[in-house]
This record gives C-alpha cells, structure tokens and sequence, in this order.
C-alpha cells in the first residue's frame, strides 16, 4: 500500500481486499459508493464535526421507532429521491410503471371478493374503483393477485392511527375470469410523512415540506408475470407536482363525481359518491425471472 | 417542479426546499451528497434489492451493540477510509498530525502522575515512554493535557475484556513546567476490529482483512492551543502497511530493547523492556478558535 495521502487514499480503499474476485457485484457496488462518498467528502470538504453529526444522524434514524417501528431509514432514501431514482433507472417503459412501495405495507391483508368495501371511514367519500389487469398485448390476466392499501380521508394508515380497526384500508384482490377488478373504498386524502424524527427535521432545516399527493398503493403478482407494486394519484391534488417522495409521474386518474339522485340509489348511497377506473399492465416475466414470481405467488397465497 | 424523470430527478430533490437560505452549509453539503448518492445509484444501476440491503445494513451497523455499545457507525466510516480523509483534509502541515478517535475512546479516565504507570497486565512487555509537548517554534507548553489509551499486550481494551480491571491502560497526565511527560506501559498489540457485525461480514465479502496495527491513542489540549487527537504506531508492525482504517501515516516510533542487567536494575525490572519517545507539536489557536480550545480544556478540567 502506498503511503496514505488525500491523493491515495480511495485507492487504497478499494485495493483494500480481493478486488472483488468472491463477490464481482458487490465489488462493483462497493468500489463506487466509496469513490463516490470520499468525492463528496472532499468536494465539500467535510469537517470532523459534520461526520460526526452525519454518523449521529444515521443512527438517529435508525432508531427512531415511534412514528415507523423499523425505523425511518426505508423513508429517509425516499425523501432523498434514492428510492425513485432506482425505479427509473429499472422502468423499461413497457407495461404499468413501478413505483415506491414506501414504508406503510403489511403482509397478509384480509382476501377480499370483487367489489367488497376495503374499509370504514364514515366521514369519507365513497369511491368506486375498478378495472382491468392485462398484458402487454391487451389480453385479461384472470387470477392475478391484487394487494391495495391507502390511508383513510384524512390521510392516515390503520397502523398509524388507533382510531382504525386493524387492516382497514388494506386488502386482496383475485381478478376474475376478464381480468377484472373493482373495489369500493373512500378518497384517499394526501398527507405529510412521519416527520417528528431526524429525516422530519432534516426536512425542516432544508426547508422543504413533508407532503404526499394522494395516492393508493398496489402490489401485483400473478403467475408467469413479473410483479409490480406502484401507486395511482388523484388528479388535483395541490401536491403532485412537488410530493416528498419524488415519485408521482403518470399513473394520475381522474374522479367522477355522482349526485343525481338516481345514481345514489343505484349505488345504494345516502350523499354524492366518486368513481374512477384504472388498467394495470404486466410484463410477461422471462424465463430467469419466472421462478421469482411463481415464489412469490406461492407466498402471497400460502399467507392467508 | 417538471415532471420526474431520470434526468430530472436529482435536481428535483436538490430544489425542493428554500434553496440553502436559512441553513446555507447543510444545504451544500446535503446538495454535493444527494448529487454524489445518486450518481452512484446511476453508475452501479442499483437494484430494489440491493438498495433494500444497503438499507438493512445501515440498520445492522446501528443496532449491532454487542461489541461497540453505541454501534457500529463510527467504525463503518473508518473502514470504509472516510474518517481518515476528513483528517488529511484538515491537516495543514503544521504540528503534529491529527488521527482517529476511533470508537474505543472513554471520557474522565483516571489522572496521574508523570512517571505512573498505566496499567495491570504482567504477561506484557514493559514500555516507558515519555517526551514533550512543545509549540511550532520548539518552546515547551507547560500544564498541557494528555488523554492517553491503547489496548494491552493481548489487543483488548478495558472496555472490551471483562478480564482487565476498568480503566485498565487509559489516564490523564498534564506536562510538568518543561512540557514533559512520561509513563510507564506495555508495548501495545495490534488487533482485529471488533468484526462479528454486518460491517466485519461486509469486509469478508470484499476479503478484506481486519487488522489495525499496534498503536497508542492521543488527545492532546492546551489552553491557546488547538486540541489534538492522535494515535502514534509501533515501527515493525505487520500491518503498518495496510491497517484497515488507513489511518497509519508518519507518527510511528521505533522501540528499544533493554536487557543488560544494570539496565533492568536500574528500572527496578526483572524482565527485558523497552524505552521510546515521541514530541508532540501543538499550534496556536486562533482567535476564533481560543474558545473552544478553552472549553475543551475547562472540560477535560471539570471531569476530574
């Protein structure tokens, strides 16, 4: 190892091992998130102090649990755009776009049948949402798996907020013979990120405000397809345009409102109602990617 | 905000907020870093699954205490040379050179007296040590604080052997009017760093090896001074070349034996020992620097 100067080091960081000869791609990773950080520490010339509260900050987030029992660091690479970065650097413009799955998804919702209520808000707006899941040519995928979860109407996930019967908002959807979907739900209402912790108050000192345009969130799988997870956003929202995340692009539906009374009672519903569709489309999975989603099917199906 | 693209994105999260107004040098650095992260993310092409690692690594590092009580952050970034170039980065050639802290340093270690010795440990090969501690131009600095700590001649620090009595091998001594010091030890043993957590896994993925070379640690304050911490080395140690916190540069010190027996009567030894001297070179504080200097020094003072 040459002797260790401002000039040498990085080098001898990453010389520091096999040069990647066990794990290439792990190497590979490696050897430029330290050029990069070791740039970014010169460039700003980073102080002894600032690494300090920068490794202080780290751990702070790692062991902020009140507001996301995991931890923020899943939210703080959200909020720095890392998160949305790597689904477009993955998005091959065919198909549905992908999307964050973000911190707030659980495992093993309630089944629901087609055209259930996902959950009780009373104050809500009622939303009838529906559509169709499809392949790239247009045909219906039937018995795709169609996880769904959202906050209520005012802007809170049932793990959030007590007043909420466990596993409101959240279910799982078989699409039928056609490919179909539908669900009855309310009108998501957008919300500010947990921000009581250390990302909340980076957030705060940069200026930038903490919130989401309104969005429902969907993981998809079905079998011979490669899954997706990603999120719709409601037209006019004042946030679509600036959401924490990064993360609002093209998946935006517009609602239709219903008032006339004869709609009311069709739908059987006591005050005006919205409703909306959306098609999602998948890709056919590659053979190397097929045992992938068949595991995943297998599992979201083993975890009723 | 233009509509989120790959393109896009990076100046999208660099413009969300108040553009540095209110917190000018955390807007800098938080801009070269989220420029420099995503960069990487680009570079590399990272994956979902792989940015869901890295998440649940820095998770790890942070929760890992079984070996480092507050984690393993700090050590992390020593690893991976990033500590070690915020010191070269503040090293202006003057005085002695700073280094790391490491992870390993306790606050209020006992004080002693010049000549003292440091600590039990009779399988060890006695060290006296001594030297002073002078300004730029070669006067002595008077009444300066010495911090010193180093693990014992099996590689354990107090902290980390339960076998050691505590603060075992630490202790303070302040220079007597010619700005000397000089204490009794043993010749230190270089060690692994603590490696049974995600960052040791993460260094025998890259078949890094996990040795620091043999050193003794330093703090160093004076009232007008600028606060030091330092490590010097041993001269011959294997790992001189390649310790894994790149943190060796010039401060290495070679060892004298002594074994002629009026030399071990004459220090009161019944086994061969050696002898060796460093001078440490304090600068001036600044003005603007005085205060913290002071603070430190009234801190150090306080803690007795």
């Amino acid at each position: 190892m040459k002797p260790i100067t401002i000039d040498t080091i990085t080098q001898a960081v990453i010389d520091h091992g096999d040069g990647g000869k066990t794990h290439p791609r792990l190497y590979e990773i490696y050897t430029s998130l330290v050029s990069h950080l070791h740039a970014f520490v010169r460039e700003v010339k980073l102080t002894e102090s600032e690494l300090q509260q920068g490794r202080d900050f780290l751990n702070q987030v790692s062991h902020h649990i009140e507001e996301i029992p995991t931890g923020e660091m899943h939210m703080l690479t959200d909020l720095l755009g890392i998160s949305e970065l790597v689904e477009l650097l993955h998005d091959d413009q065919r198909g549905t776009e992908g999307n964050l799955e973000g911190p707030l998804y659980v495992l093993n919702a309630s089944e629901r049948q087609i055209g259930d209520r996902l959950g009780v808000d009373p104050e809500g707006d009622t939303l009838f949402l529906s559509g169709r899941v499809l392949e790239l040519n247009g045909e219906p995928i039937a018995h795709a798996l169609i996880d769904v979860w959202q906050p209520n109407s005012k802007g809170l996930y049932d793990i959030q907020d007590p007043s909420q019967p466990p596993g409101n908002f959240r279910g799982r959807f078989t699409t039928d013979a056609s490919g179909k979907y539908a669900f009855e739900t309310v009108v998501p209402m957008g919300y500010n990120v947990p921000a009581s912790g250390p990302s909340g108050e980076l957030l705060r000192l940069l200026g930038r405000h903490t919130w989401r345009a309104a969005h429902i969130h969907f993981k998809l799988s079905a079998l011979e397809y490669t899954s997706l997870t990603t999120q719709i956003y409601i037209a006019g929202d004042p946030h679509l345009d600036s959401d924490t995340t990064f993360a609002v692009r093209s998946a935006i539906v517009e609602l239709q409102k219903h008032e006339a009374p004869e709609k009311l009672q069709a739908r059987n519903q006591s005050k005006p109602f919205y409703t909306t569709e959306f098609d999602f489309v998948l890709k056919s999975a590659t053979l190397a990617e097929t045992h992938k989603v068949t595991a995943d099917y297998v599992y979201a199906g083993d975890s009723k």
